[in-house]
């Protein structure tokens, strides 16, 4: 096999991967370039003993997302389903509330407007923004010079709706609120489908998992690929001067290819040394979209002893030195190796990184053991850890946010082609961007981007609809009659204040007579 | 020569060159790698027979810059004053006003108030922040989760002084006032000596230029270094998991250290592999400090023709459509090749890179025809420009920012050693930080961090003072008493509030009795 290439894929996760899976089926000559000894970029399943296997990186699956459903189906790998049937715990300032379904209820009428008026404003506001074209939004430039936390501090009134936001975005995008754009997070929430199908486990993004580990779907393509995946080849540089683009590696090898897909995070294309330089907007554009920071922790026990207390192991944490934020259960669909899935999360991902591996476990299981309100969660058997923020060639995890004001300046140029050099990766998806969904969507478009250049398809190829799942089919999400004409709480106290001042004016008025101005004697 | 260094420099800017000068006279076996087939980085004179020399990046110095003048001086560079003996102008919404001084002058109290409010509050607010670490100031929290945008809102008052707000941020640091933290814009500018110091040109930071250019001085370096600065020798990987520091070239070449000095921008060290890899904390402060954005544009005519007008050609444009922001007039120290330069600032550089050069250069003149009232700027006799934002091994000018959150979470490792790499480079400098004085300081206080730890000197002498320069002495600033004492324009407006309340209410009792409420009969 020579080192001259019809297309090189460069990052070997999902998107690169389906990307050349797409192109070497079409009977190109295509190699995929991987800067790690393994595929599978941000999943990544590791397998022991005392786990069997775990995913340390992308885990989730739902409804709607039928590319990766797709491509599963097609390398047989199966889902399962995450158990929530049992109680869920919001632990807030000590005190364990336990709750069935994805959102800490409240009797509060005030709590409950707020709640309402959150969830139906975000998704509002997204029905106005192009999926493809979030720039050309009609607001765009409002919104985009808008941090998530303006937004939260304009749009909610109640200290419990506004630590929810907070929570809610923070989960949602491994950042605080106030480092990203509220044009962006909107959008974002857009592509999964809305407020409700992004944050549900049952019915939405974490309704399911893949039996064996999604590190599978990584390791079944690259055999399907047949010898084309390089791994341990970073790139260093990439030299569209000639007719040929050459790339070449850490290990100076030399690659030529007519085209090539970049599948890596935005911001790590700045490994490589562009000749020509890269145009002043993608130059600055990949100094400004950094990656989100999470610690994937999970924590095993013998048993699933939560379980035995009707709780489903799924918490939220509202104190301020809880390592964890948001738990799941973490069982395999057999029930064995069972254990606890938590996050740490935005800068407490950086500043609980200076404590060693002994000591945050500790600290994770003493939160578990007081939520679950059982000694049992001091005593787990076995213990697994990933910091994203330390891997040189993820650069940090879930994936890159648009921090206020660079959607709207450099956001555009985001999938724009380069000379040559095309862009997948699940920054560039409008379908469920920065999920495994988004990574099969961008590495099918650009292929077929790349193709419709070589005359082997038509431009209205490149963008395909994908057919609904059989498996696993989605249940539409409505807003009900009152969801949709309920007022705000701000709007439901201003209510309640006049009607408070009309009556109490009536009832005085009634029974102590009417106040009389007397006007100065002339 | 053997390819074993005792110090391997990366970057042949001033804070390189100035790091490698200083451990070459204490007797170490240095070399300076630059990525580009020049040294300078971020300043750059180009020679040519239209502009003799032109500084088409760094340029300005001033008094308390005592490092870098000591530097220049040693290398025979001169300075010369820019000359604002002359009228500057305001053009505002078509209108030219004209004034003596850096600022726009105003009769309206309030704006008066107002604008002596906001040099004072960032001034106090900058006396609580420790130099060395501002993430260890009393309020670091809170002022590095506010924007300077929140900043202004908070603090300003009128909608003029508003306004110069966000120019006043905008010039100084190439990025708008949204997007940067308003902990480390107040730091910054407590390091170039306070508000006034650092925008003013005489006794600030744009009071001289050097004759001859000031890419005169990393040339002049890089001479006194002898052979040991390599051009064309972008680094792409260092390897730490030996005795020795190995550090390879895109060219192949190898070279050994027994120590590191980075001097490049904190975001360029993306563009090194590192083995092993960088700690999570430094591995994700690469993405987070993106280089301002700014075209620098100079516009050369026969004659300094407003000079005849009593204008010195220092223009402040208040107008959305103007390419250009800010100018200074930009002549020789003999009188020839007179011209203008301008500011293409922040996400104007984006959004006007997209123009043609030809295009861009018919803008700018348009708009310094209107602000000089004369035709005589549609006719320059020849253009240079330099999109900084294109530069792959800058990424952009003058500097690095620090938005919203970073500082507090990441700040603290921006000098802090990784192993035997140390940092250099203006971002890293605890004075002038982002000017050529930063770069100086950062450079040799990183290369005795090297000698400290070579025991060729104490831990006491790695951080020294700097005598100040004999030729440009500085001016003390001062508050004046009333500046020091003067309400805010808030506070006068609700005294005079007050105070019209008061006389009316008295005016009104005298005139016309008194009122009286007659309570309800019970």
């Amino acid at each position: 096999m020579s080192n001259d290439y019809d297309v090189i894929v460069i990052g070997g996760g999902i998107s690169g991967l389906c990307a050349a899976k797409l192109l070497f089926e079409a009977g190109l000559n295509v190699v995929v370039l991987e800067a790690r000894d393994r595929v599978g970029g941000r999943t990544h399943t590791i397998r022991n003993k005392e786990v069997q296997y775990i995913d340390v990186g992308g885990e989730y699956v739902g409804p709607t997302q039928n590319r990766i459903l797709r491509v599963a189906k097609e390398l047989g790998v199966q889902t399962y389903k995450v158990d929530v049937t049992q109680r869920s715990i919001l632990y807030s300032k000590g005190k364990t509330y336990a709750f069935h379904g994805d959102y800490p209820p409240t009797w509060n009428p005030f709590v409950i407007l707020d709640y309402n008026n959150l969830w139906r404003t975000i998704d509002k506001w997204g029905e106005e923004i192009p999926v493809d074209a979030p720039w050309k939004a009609p607001h765009a430039e409002e919104w985009d010079h808008m941090s998530m936390k303006d937004f939260i501090e304009q749009v909610c009134w109640t200290r419990t709706v506004k630590w929810f936001a907070v929570l809610y975005v923070t989960v949602a995008i491994t950042a605080e609120p106030e480092k990203v754009s509220a044009l962006w997070f909107i959008w974002f929430t857009k592509l999964c489908g809305g407020t409700e199908r992004m944050f549900s486990v049952t019915n939405g993004g974490q309704e399911r998992k893949f039996v064996g580990g999604a590190g599978q779907i990584s390791e079944k393509l690259m055999e399907c690929l047949r010898g084309r995946v390089m791994l341990g080849r970073p790139v260093i540089s990439l030299d569209q001067s000639g007719d040929e683009v050459i790339v070449e590696t850490l290990n100076h090898e030399i690659y030529k290819g007519k085209y090539v897909i970049s599948a890596v995070p935005p911001t790590l294309i700045a490994k490589i040394h562009f000749k020509p330089e890269l145009p002043a907007i993608r130059n600055q554009l990949i100094q400004r979209l950094p990656m989100g920071s999470v610690i994937k922790c999970m924590m095993f026990y013998k048993e699933a002893f939560w379980r035995k207390m009707d709780y489903c192991a799924a918490i939220y944490f509202e104190e301020d030195d809880a390592p964890v934020e948001i738990t799941l259960e973490d069982v395999k669909h057999d029930g064995s190796a069972p254990g606890i899935m938590g996050f740490i999360l935005a800068s407490r991902a950086t500043t609980l990184a200076r404590l060693s591996k002994e000591e945050r476990k500790k600290r994770i299981c003493e939160y578990y053991a007081k939520a679950l309100g059982t000694e049992e969660a001091l005593h787990p058997v076995h213990y697994e850890e990933k910091n994203w923020c330390e891997d040189q060639y993820s650069g940090g995890c879930y994936a890159s946010y648009f921090p206020p004001g660079i959607m709207t300046v450099y956001g555009r140029v985001i999938r724009q082609p380069v000379g040559k050099l095309y862009f997948a990766g699940t920054e560039t998806a409008t379908h469920w961007n920065g999920y495994m969904e988004g990574a099969v969507q961008a590495g099918e478009r650009a292929a077929r981007e790349v193709m419709c250049q070589m005359d082997l398809i038509s431009e209205s190829e490149i963008w395909l609809l994908e057919p609904e799942s059989v498996d696993v089919p989605s249940m539409p999400i409505e807003r009900t009659f009152s969801e949709r004409i309920l007022p705000s709480a701000q709007g439901f106290a201003k209510f309640l204040t006049f009607f408070a001042f009309a009556a109490a004016f009536g009832f005085t008025a009634y029974k102590k007579g009417i106040i009389i101005l007397l006007p100065g004697k002339p």
